[in-house]
């Protein structure tokens, strides 16, 4: 019974937009709008620092990439922080970009060894951390899953933001129980792996660099996002070897270092803060960005796929 | 009654898989079985061919953009091929770059004057042109729209293919009409404008180079999709001037020819194919992209997007 009340309040309407007094809205609007109390501070070890070599200008290419929170992809987490503080991906590459696809960097070698000895400890994870099971007979478990808002998916029975993040869930009436996961969407970072689900240890990662790869969830862990520099992956020339890897080994871009964001010094540490995804600003962010009204649109989409919802994340001055 | 039929219609599944010996089918091993009468010549004369001038190293891009068919947008399709016959884009640049956005070229003055005089008798093409409406009162015309397959769609009732293009459809119970619109996916090319939806010629243009921008639906006129060579313009460096136009105009990326494949010598037309997507192929190739079951794969999506499905498309030797 407590599955079916949970769908019963997940068929809500999302929140109407205020009355607008003057222009419309525009999601941008929304977002400057938004109370200091509607943005939550990103802490700075959740943070990767992953600094490329200089490009063929001398122009600095940091990418930052935000870990994904509990309870998702945890094993595979641990490892990425493990590797971070090993100082792991310093003298390694991004190796592999494919257009519409993904850009991987990395523990790059094919034939099952690492480029480099692992750090020890390394956690080997089993595909049920692909996704966070709550059984209905779990006192309340549901209930805390009632997403505020939530969008239509065709992936899943249907997506909602938790914690800043976007995330697909399926209600399960054989089993009692539902089952939730992060979503691949652009800009997603997760472990590449063999053909075995437990072969991704962390240390070969990739960012989703075109139209989100759903398929790909369930399938391999998502751990985090590229929140800043995605586009020093993103124009990187897509490789013509097999699989899109470089084909000649000088087009490889090196990785100076790889840094979790407490380990730099306090001036150094990137300081972000996303929108909560359950404040009204986000759910009136999600309204207009589903509606658009502003001059330039002359049709509303009415409607709005997860991916296509970006969650507002914005730089902030250090603390 | 006969909008409620072809709705009922529509709810039919998607072909279910061909039972297979060995091996899984794959998307790839679905297409490379197509048989030779499943795939589709594009005419040459349907194709813009851009060369833009060579990379750093030297190395040549060409563009190769396939013009959408009747009966959408076909008011900008006839400009376009216009000013393709008057060489008019010779000289401009890809002057805009925005990362999950756009790459977008031709006339970048902002002032409201072309940066050239535009060719003689280009249309203003109304906003009605966006999308294809039949009423129900045409006698057949809903049938004549029924999809063979669909997928669900969150930003129509639901989407099809037809003639290889991915298309959206709403019907309209009050107007008793089925209203039908080509979609923005990554690759699709699109008609710039200023607000009001007139202003658009065609003259400046632009391709999706991320995640599917389908609120563009409706608003702008989509009028082709590049078919190859989109990673010169996806890999172009992101403008950091206002709205992303590049803030010096040493970074615009000159345009050394766009021209009509049929203006080419024989032998350097370019030959394409399309899978025919009324085809058994495709609907195969559609049910196994949505429930992927080859080794790498744990769980099937259960579903797909239509900007997803990705139409496929190949070179042949020139006939």
């Amino acid at each position: 019974m407590r599955l079916l009340c949970a769908l019963a309040l997940l068929a809500l309407p999302l929140a109407p937009a205020f009355a607008q007094e003057g222009e419309p809205p525009t999601p941008a609007s929304v977002v400057a709008e938004a109370p200091a109390g509607d943005w939550r501070a990103i802490d700075p070890a959740d943070l990767l620092v992953m600094e490329l070599a200089p490009d063929r200008d001398g122009a600095e290419r940091r990418v930052i990439i935000q870990l994904l929170p509990p309870p998702f992809s945890q094993g595979w987490v641990g490892n990425i922080r493990a590797l971070a503080r090993a100082h792991w991906w310093d003298g390694t590459t991004v190796y592999r970009v494919v257009d519409n696809w993904v850009a991987q960097w990395g523990d790059g070698e094919d034939d099952g060894e690492p480029v480099k000895p692992l750090p020890e400890g390394l956690r080997v994870v089993p595909e049920s951390e692909y996704v966070s099971t709550a059984s209905a007979g779990d006192e309340g478990a549901i209930i805390l899953w009632h997403p505020r808002d939530y969008v239509d998916d065709l992936y899943a029975d249907w997506a909602q933001f938790e914690d800043g993040w976007p995330i697909a869930s399926a209600i399960s009436e054989d089993t009692r129980s539902l089952t939730s996961w992060p979503t691949h969407c652009y800009g997603s970072v997760g472990v590449a792996r063999d053909l075995s689900p437990d072969t991704g240890t962390g240390a070969e990662l990739y960012a989703v660099i075109g139209h989100a790869p759903r398929q790909l969830d369930r399938n391999i862990a998502v751990v985090g996002r590229v929140i800043e520099g995605i586009e020093h992956l993103s124009i990187l020339p897509r490789g013509t070897g097999e699989a899109g890897v470089y084909a000649d080994p000088a087009q490889r871009v090196p990785i100076l270092s790889v840094r979790l964001g407490d380990e730099l010094a306090p001036s150094d540490q990137p300081r972000f803060e996303y929108l909560a995804t359950d404040s009204d600003s986000f759910a009136r962010y999600v309204q207009v960005r589903a509606n658009r009204s502003d001059p330039f649109y002359k049709v509303p989409a009415g409607g709005i796929d997860v991916c296509n919802v970006q969650v507002p994340i914005r730089r902030v001055a250090a603390g």
